[in-house]
């Protein structure tokens, strides 16, 4: 029933070019109305039965669109989002990123990867659909234009539409083909929470000829973050590890199956340190703790020989999805006033809820299948990814399993210059949705 | 002999008034060459027997002059500089920094306290003496053009011109009144020692969702450092007190005589926090080890979650005459090695050696004699400041003992707008220094 499906989807690209011309840069809060109103024109012309504006309708709405289909009793969700990446550096581009061009097989683009390549894979596989006997299952779209700046009204949009976006399995945005180029597919997400710890110990700075009496902001802020931490990467925080739930069987199967080579990170990045011999399982199941920056007094040319007034720290902590983020937070407040720091305020800047679908979950074992079917066996189970987003809330609000599927590859070069993906991918990835499609039609 | 000194000088104050209009910025390398032309001619005029140019001639020369005494075996060694600090910010003085103004029974100008007011007391007290039977003794004058910036040709002037420079004892610039306006001698300087101590852990910064396995700059510089001090400000390196030398008993009394009140620095300053009960003994003759800036990472506003590749930060310690710069750089460099943090580097910025003149020293006993005559016997006496500054190469050079005296106070504002001082402080001070060399003409 989708034998043309690939290659329906790679003649009707082009059809959608006019998205990734649109410069929709929600860090510069450009172009996004437009966007949102072209996407609105896209999901009427392709016959949806709803389409609205969530949230904000003057700067960045989320666009929210209904299709019928032949099974009215089940209904996949798509999150996407229309937002995207400023260009810059603009001269490192090969062509320009808001005109789409195709060199060697390659797709390029602002967006082309993160995520308008992919909102137009399912715009597409809708349009096939629609020539082709119409949709198994009903599909609802939730694109968003806020999520390159941390979806900021996701949450709220969410909750105040629970029965519009009410469906039985949501397929999120993002992934394709691993570095080893097999496809992944991916259950969840990591938490995060996000911190400063700040310290005052006088008015202003002093000559440091004052060291013999005078406390210093610096030296409390280092003594204090260094009782966090141990040089394993353990943090020692009483209870942080607390909530950490393990993984199935399963899972921790499909993790230590996953393709990730220690030896390529470190040469890629120049690493000069690592921490975990496990680090699979660290990736997905251990929380960390980071120290996003640093600052303290004198930090320009020379030499300037003062007693920092004020010293602080930028922390973030990956979570595993069960630990809640403003808990973590008030521990490490704990922690350092037990520790005899309790001039180190903890400031909570933000938090993100992780999830993670149980593997064993039905629809997450139909896509899996329908993976290996399509990439052979292969094709790669991660039951969260080391990063995160913003799903925990459409888990948590509309209880349904979510699954990470995508048109991209690990060479997309997402968020740089020259981002593209790989004509086959788009083929290939949109094929595989059309098949979970029906086979979630047939059960 | 020196009835009427206090009166003359008060008097011929205003015959160099050229002197502190000339902007000698040596931050800024402004009007240098000019203010040591004029101090050239002004030592000719004085009828010095001997008058020169050291260093470099086109940029910042000291200007070296020499007057004959009538006990021609006797020879007192004035340090002064001739360069200021720049007069920024402009709005907050009340007269025109460059213009000489009396106001309120004192004398505002940049420099009027730091170093030209002084420069001026001392010229003065020339021009009394050409006029009121000759100096008693010989005089020289080092008058430097770079001290603002950190002397930074000092040492090599002073190696080459050792003999040139030969006297008896050295009579250096700074100091007055202190905070309770008793009168206060100072016999010498702490040392520095000025490094930064950095570290690399990659090529790049990593997105924190790797932090599971990739190790984080920011996390090495923190907990190496704060190995380095305990919570009582102790310095925690192998070897580090090693070269302190204790005070005399004489010292050690003066020290606790000195006017120092720790309730009143820590209320002028917001103090949260101080480190030590024995501060008095600790400014003087305890080392510190002090964290001027920190640097890592991402520092901007909001989040950014990133692993620092790199992070660094800048120290100093001040250290007690007896210890040497290079050596507690290299102790700090060992104990980080033998710690596990041998990724850490010490890159040694810049040092100077200490200075102690002993008490018990013949001239600084007829300096502290004639000041308790002239001030009363609750003038201080302070071995050696808790600062620092280039007086060290002239004491070890010229093997002499060096006096700090002055004509200031502890309200005058250095470095600050509306530099200033009291005239009752200048005719004092003045007369003081002539009761010296007329006693020192005695013995």
């Amino acid at each position: 029933m989708t034998e043309n499906l690939r290659e329906f989807a790679l003649k009707h690209l082009t059809d959608y070019y006019d998205l990734l011309r649109l410069p929709s840069i929600s860090a510069q809060k450009e172009a996004l109305p437009e966007t949102a109103e072209l996407l609105v024109e896209l999901f009427n012309e392709l016959g949806a039965t709803r389409v609205e504006k969530l949230g904000s309708f003057e700067s960045a709405p989320a666009v929210f669109a209904e299709f019928k289909g032949n099974d009215p009793t089940k209904t996949v969700l798509f999150y996407q989002h229309y937002d995207v990446q400023p260009p810059e550096p603009l001269e490192k581009w090969e062509s320009d990123p808001f005109e789409p061009t195709i060199r060697e097989g390659k797709l390029y683009a602002r967006g082309a990867s993160d995520n308008k390549g992919e909102l137009i894979s399912r715009l597409v596989l809708v349009k096939y659909f629609k020539e082709n006997g119409g949709l198994p299952v009903n599909v609802k779209f939730f694109v968003e234009g806020e999520e390159e700046i941390g979806s900021p009204h996701v949450a709220q949009i969410v909750q105040e539409n629970r029965e519009k976006l009410a469906a039985d399995a949501c397929i999120w945005e993002g992934g394709g083909k691993n570095y080893v180029d097999n496809y992944q597919i991916v259950g969840g997400m990591r938490g995060i929470t996000v911190f400063d710890v700040e310290t005052t110990t006088a008015d202003i700075d002093l000559h440091s000829s004052l060291a013999s009496y005078a406390e210093n902001a610096a030296w409390r802020l280092v003594r204090g973050l260094a009782t966090l931490r141990d040089d394993t990467g353990k943090v020692l925080v009483e209870g942080f590890y607390d909530d950490v739930q393990p993984l199935s069987k399963a899972e921790e199967e499909a993790v230590f199956a996953y393709d990730f080579d220690l030896d390529v990170a470190i040469s890629r990045a120049g690493l000069r340190r690592t921490l975990k011999a496990e680090h699979k399982l660290a990736l997905v199941n251990e929380p960390t703790m980071t120290i996003n920056g640093l600052t303290a007094g004198y930090q320009g040319k020379g030499v300037k020989t003062v007693i920092p007034h004020m010293a602080s720290a930028k922390l973030d902590c990956r979570l595993t999805p069960s630990q809640d983020p403003k808990k973590i937070a008030q521990l490490i407040q704990e922690h350092l006033d037990k520790n005899g720091f309790e001039d180190l305020k903890v400031r909570y800047r933000l938090g993100e809820n992780g999830h993670r679908s149980p593997m064993s979950d039905p629809f997450i074992q139909l896509v899996l299948a329908k993976a290996k079917d399509y990439y052979g066996k292969q094709t790669k189970y991660l039951p969260n990814s080391a990063g995160g987003g913003p799903a925990e809330v459409f888990s948590n609000e509309l209880d349904l399993p979510i699954v990470i599927l995508g048109v991209s590859y690990a060479g997309s070069q997402v968020h740089s210059p020259n981002e593209h993906i790989r004509l086959q991918d788009f083929g290939d990835g949109t094929q595989l949705l059309g098949d979970i499609l029906v086979e979630f039609g047939k059960n």
